[in-house]
C-alpha cells in the first residue's frame, strides 16, 4: 500500500478538503492520501509574514505526522503554492517531498517552451516570481498575471473568478506567446478541466502534477543523500520546539 | 491498456533492447512498451552531424509508427540523450512526448538544488551543455564531467566504465557541491542501482525518469495546443519525404 | 576565384533564386555564388517539424555538393533563417559556414546595443527566440514582433507586407527602445533598402550580412579544429544515408 | 535618541553578546543597540530545517519586542547570516530592516567588481548561494569557499579558524580574482580587523555593514509602502500564534 | 573632522550648487562637503560622447583636488548619474568612492525586490540600462521610464516635470509591480520629499543615498587593495595629462 | 578608394606601427589604412584609470582626424583592446566604428560555441570580463587566462610570451572545453599564425577581425540612426575641449 502525506500548512480545513478530494481522484487506485491541516498560522497564507511562519508550521506538521503514526508515508506533498519549507523538508525527511508550484512548473516545462502563470491576489506576484527564480526557471516564464479576487478560497459562486482566470490565460497566450498556462494556488486543484475548453493551450495546476510526481518518485526510489545540505539532520540543540520536531535533531538510536 | 512508444533514433538494436528492458521494468504492470529502432542514420549518435540527421530519423519513425499501427500509443519517449526532435515531435503528435535528458534534469531539480552531469565521450560535452541551456536549466547545473570510454555502448566488461563514472560522480559531489548526479545517455539505463552504493547522493538516468513522467502525463491528459508553435501541423507542401511524414502535412479529412 | 555555396534547405526554387540574386549583388566582383535548393522536405519551412527535417536536408545538400563537384567552395552560407544544422555543418565541413540569422544578429550587435527582430508568421516566434538564446544573445534583444502575412514567400504585391514590417520596426524603436532592427527570414533578402527610409534606425537582413561575413572568414582563414565538438568527423557506422553523407563518415584515405 | 533592534534568531546568548558588542562599537555615539535572542529554535542555525523554523522565531521576536516595549526602535538588524524572514519583516514592520548578509554583499559591491565569500561549515554552501542568487547578485560573486570548523561559534582558541579563513580568502584572490572578500556568518563580527593584514583586499563582515546601513536608512527615512507585497499587513485570521504576532494581523484601531 | 569631496563632472555650476545643498542637508553635523565642478566637457552630460569625455574630466578633478589641497578628503562622491569613472577612481584613490546611481540602486535593493527607475531624457535610457547591467543588477529592475523634459536642469517651474515623474513612478508601481522607485539624475537631489505623498512606494534619489553610504564607508574603513584591478596605480609613462593626473602615475617617493 | 581610420588611443607609436602593418596586410587591395596615435594619455593602457582617460583621447583623435582631413574615412577601427569609447564613437560619427575585442568575440561566436580568452597582464582580467559582459556575451566565454608578461608590448624576443600564450590556449581547450581562443590585445595583431600550429582550435586576434568587419560594414552601408542613443549629436554647450571635439556639438550648418 502506497501512502502520500498531503500537507496543507494553512489552518483552513476547507482548503485541505478541497485539495484532498482532487488528490485522491488523481492518484492510482492503490494509493492512499493522508491529508493534514496546519496547527498554527494563517487561515489562508497571503502575505510574506504568513508565509515565513508557515515554514515552521509545515515542518512541525511533517515531523508530527511522520513521528507519531505507525504507518509510514512514502512521499509528502506540500499543498501550499509558495512551496513552504520545501528544501528543509527534503533535508528533514528521508522520503520524496514535492511542492505543488515546483511540480506545476516542471510539468509545464514539458508542455511548452514559454510558460504563463496566473495567480490569485496581485499582492503575491513578486513572491511567486521569486519562487520561480529560485528554481532557476525565470527564463522559461514568459508572462505573469495576477487576478484580483479571493472567491476561490471559499465555497460559492466561481463564475467571476473563472471568467477572470480565462481572460488572464488567454491574454498570456495572445500577448505573451505562452504555450502552457499554470494556475497557481492550491485552491486551483480541480479547476483546469472546468476552464480548459475556453483556453487554447494546456491549463495545469500544481496539486495534480504533484501527486503524479510523488507517485513517480516513490517508484524511482532515489536514495537519501549522505552528503550536502540535504543529508540527514545531525544531532543539534533545540529550544522550545514541539516534541516531534525536537526528536528530529536527536541522534539516531 | 496504456501503451508507450519508445523511440531509439540510433540504428543500433543493441541499445534499443537494453533501454527497452529497463523501461519495461520501470512502468506500471498495465503499461505496454513498444520499442522501435531508427531506420537510417548513425549506429550510435556521437557527433553533431549524426545528431542533426537523427532529428529527421526520429520524426520519421514517430510518424511511421503512429500512422501505420492500429493500436494508438498514449505517449512517446525519445530515448536518445540529445532529446532529438523533442519539440518538433510535440508539435507533430497529439500525445505527450518525453525526452530522456529533459526528464532526468527535471527529476534532478526535485532532488537537489545543485545538479551534476556525467556523460560518456568528452566530445559531446558542449552539446549537452547547449541542451541544458535550451531548457533554461543552465544555472541549476553545478558541474559537468566527461568520461572517456565507449564501453557502455556494447556488451562486455563494464568495470572500468563503472569506476570512471563513480569517480566522476564523487568529484562532482566533493569539488562542485552537487547534491544529485545525472548519468547522461540512453545506455545508462539500468546503471544507477549498480553504482549508487558508492556515491553519497542520488544517481539517476533518463530512461527511468522518462517512463515515469510519460505515465504521469498520460494520466494528466493535457490538451493538444490549438495555438502557438506546438499546435497541430497545418497542411503544407512537402517533397521527397516518407509517406508517413508526408501524411502528417495533409489536411485532416 | 572565390566560391561561396549558398544553401536553401527549403525545396522552393523561388526563394533560392530570390536569395541568390541578392547574394550575388552583395559579394565582391571576384566571388562566385553557387546556389542550391533542398532535395527533400518543406517547400517553405514554417513549423518545428519541417525545421527538424531540414537539418538532414541541409547536411545532405552540403555533403552532396562538396563531394560531387570538382570546384571547391571556400565557404557555405545556410540561407534558412532558423540556421538549420549550422553547428553540425561546421563540424562536417572544413570551410567556414555561416547562418543568416546568426549573421544578422552579430552584425546588429555592432550597430546598436538594443536589437529588435521582426519575423513573418507569429507561429515561429518561440523558435526564433530559442535560436537567439542559443547564441547567448537573448539579453541583447529588446523586442520581437511577429508579422502575420506570408506575402514575402511569393512573387506579387508586397505593399501590405511592407507596411506591416515598417509598422513593426517603428514600434520596436518607439516602444522598446531598439536601435537596430533585424528583418528575419531568407525572403527578407533585398528588402531593407526598400523600407529603410521609413524607419529611423538601421534595418538589416541576414543574407547580405552572411555573404559579407563569409567573405571575411574566407580571408581570415581559421583552421579546422583538431579538438572538440567541431573537429573532423571520425569514421563511424551509418545506415541508409545518401552516398554523399555516408562518405563523410569514412576514414580519410 | 536613535535605537536599533538587533535580532539574533538563534537561541544562543553567546552569539548575541558577541554580535552586540561589535554592533555597539560600530554605531554612532548617539545610537542605542537593543540585542535580543530567539525564544525557540536552534542554538546555532546550521541546517535548512533550523533555518526554516527560524523564520517564525525571528518574526515572533520582532513582533514581541516592537509590541511590548514602550521605546520605539528606529530600525531592526537581523543578525543571522541567512537573513531569515528578511522580506517578511520588511512587510510586517514600518521601520527599515537590514539583513547582515545582504548588507555585506551590497557593501562589497562598492568595494570590488568580483566578490568572494568565505563561510563556515561546507554544508551551508548551497544555502548561501541560493541567498545571493535571490538578491540578484549571483553574477557578482566570483568565488565561494567553505571552511570546515565550528570554532567561531564558541569562545576559545581561534587560531586554526583564523588560519583557515585567511587561506580561503587568499585563495579567492589568487585563483578567482576576487577583489573584496565577505566573511559570512554573524560570528564573524569583529573578526576582519584581526585577519586583514594577511589578506591583500578588503575583508568585511555583515554585522558592521548592517549597523552602518541601518543608521543610513534611519536618516534616509523611506516611507512604508502603501502598495505591493511590502505594504502594511491587512487584518487576517491567525491560529495559535503568540499574542504579539496575532496582534500584527488585527485592524489598526 | 570628516570631509567628503562631491564631484560634479559636468561644467555647470548650477547643478553643483543644487546637489551640494542637498548633500549638506543629509550628512551628519560633523561632516564637511567640498563641492567641485568639472573644468572641461559638457555643461550637462546627456550623450554618450559627453559621458565618455567626462571620465577624463572626473579623474582630472579628483586628482587635482586630492593633490593640491592640504586637507585630506575621507571619501569622494561622483555626482553624475552615469557614475563616470567610478571604478577608475576607486583604483586611483585610496579613499572610498561612491557613484550616485550605484548608491541609489543598492539602497533600492534594501527597500523592495522589484525596482523601478525614472530618468529624464529618453535618449539616455540604454545608457542607464547598461549601467545597471554592469552592476549585475539587471534582474532586480522591473521597469524603466524615460521622462521627456529638461526642466529639472534649470531653475524655474518644476510643476510639469513633477507631474511627469509622479505619473511615471505610479505607472511603474501599477503596471510593472515595482516596490521602490529611483529617480535617476543628480538634479533629482532633493526632489523625492516633494513628490513622495503622491507615490505609494519609497521614492529615492542618488545624492542622498551616496552621501549616507560615503559616511558609512568612512566608518567601515576598508583597506586600499594591494592586489587586483583596484590596487594603487603603478608608475607608468603618460603624455599630455595635467600635472595632477601625471603625478598619480609616479612612483611613491 | 576605401579608407579605414585605425585609431591607437595609446600614445605609443610602436604599437600603432605594429598594428597598422597587420591591418594593411589584411585589407583588400583597394583599401587604404590611415593609422593615428593618441595625443595624450598612457603609453600603453594597462589600468582602469588610463582606460577611462583614453575614452577622451580616442574621441578627440577621431574628431580631429575626421574634421581636419579632406579625405573622408569610410569606417574607423579602435585598436585598443578595451574598445575605448566604442559606443560614443558610434554616436559621434556617421561611419561604422569597430572595436577590436568586440570584433574578435563576434568572430569567435561563429567559430565555436565555447570561447576562451587569453590576455596579457592579470591585472586587467576583470576589465575584460566586464567588457565581454557588456556585450551580452558572458555566457559564451568558457574560460579566461591571464598571462603575466609585458614582452609583446615591445620589440625583442617573444619566445617566452609565445610559450605562455600557447600554454594558456591549450589549457583553455583541455580544461575548459574551449573550441576557439581569442588572443586579446592590440599587440596580438599578427601573432596567431605564429602560434596556431601548436594549438588545436582556431586562434584569432581582434585587429584582423576588425579590419575585415570594417570592410563588410562599409559594403553593408547601414544608415546613421535618426533616433535613440546613437543618433547624431545635438548642439550642446561644451567647455575646454579641443576645437575638433567642440565642433562636433555645433548645429549642422
Amino acid at each position: 500500500m502506497t501512502r502520500i502525506l498531503l500537507i496543507n500548512a494553512n489552518t483552513s480545513d476547507y482548503v485541505t478538503q478541497k485539495v484532498a478530494g482532487v488528490a485522491r481522484a488523481v492518484v492510482s487506485p492503490g494509493t492512499e492520501v493522508v491529508a493534514v491541516t496546519g496547527e498554527f498560522g494563517a487561515n489562508v497564507i497571503a502575505t510574506r509574514t504568513e508565509l515565513a511562519i508557515a515554514n515552521h508550521a509545515c515542518l512541525d506538521l511533517l515531523a508530527r505526522y511522520t513521528n507519531e503514526h505507525s504507518e509510514r508515508c512514502d512521499a509528502a506533498v506540500i499543498a501550499v503554492s509558495y512551496d513552504v519549507a520545501l528544501w528543509a523538508a527534503r533535508e528533514m525527511l528521508d522520503i520524496p517531498v514535492i511542492g505543488i508550484t515546483e511540480a506545476a512548473l516542471l510539468t509545464a516545462c514539458q508542455l511548452g517552451t514559454r510558460i504563463g502563470v496566473v495567480m490569485f491576489g496581485p499582492r503575491v506576484l513578486p513572491v511567486y516570481q521569486e519562487l520561480a527564480a529560485s528554481y532557476g526557471l525565470a527564463s522559461r516564464i514568459a508572462g505573469w498575471r495576477g487576478v484580483d479576487t479571493s472567491a476561490p478560497y471559499a465555497a460559492g459562486d466561481q463564475d467571476e473568478a473563472d471568467r477572470l482566470a480565462i481572460e488572464a490565460a488567454n491574454s498570456l497566450v495572445e500577448r505573451d506567446g505562452c504555450e502552457v498556462v499554470v494556475l497557481a494556488g492550491a485552491v486551483m486543484a480541480g479547476v483546469p478541466p472546468r476552464l480548459q475548453a475556453q483556453v487554447p493551450v494546456p491549463l495545469i495546476e500544481g496539486v495534480s502534477c504533484a501527486m503524479l510526481q510523488a507517485e513517480s518518485l516513490i517508484r524511482l526510489k532515489p536514495i537519501k543523500p549522505r552528503a550536502g545540505s540535504l543529508a540527514a539532520l545531525p544531532a543539534r540543540v533545540q529550544v522550545g520546539l514541539s516534541a516531534a520536531l525536537t526528536a528530529r535533531f536527536k541522534d539516531a538510536p
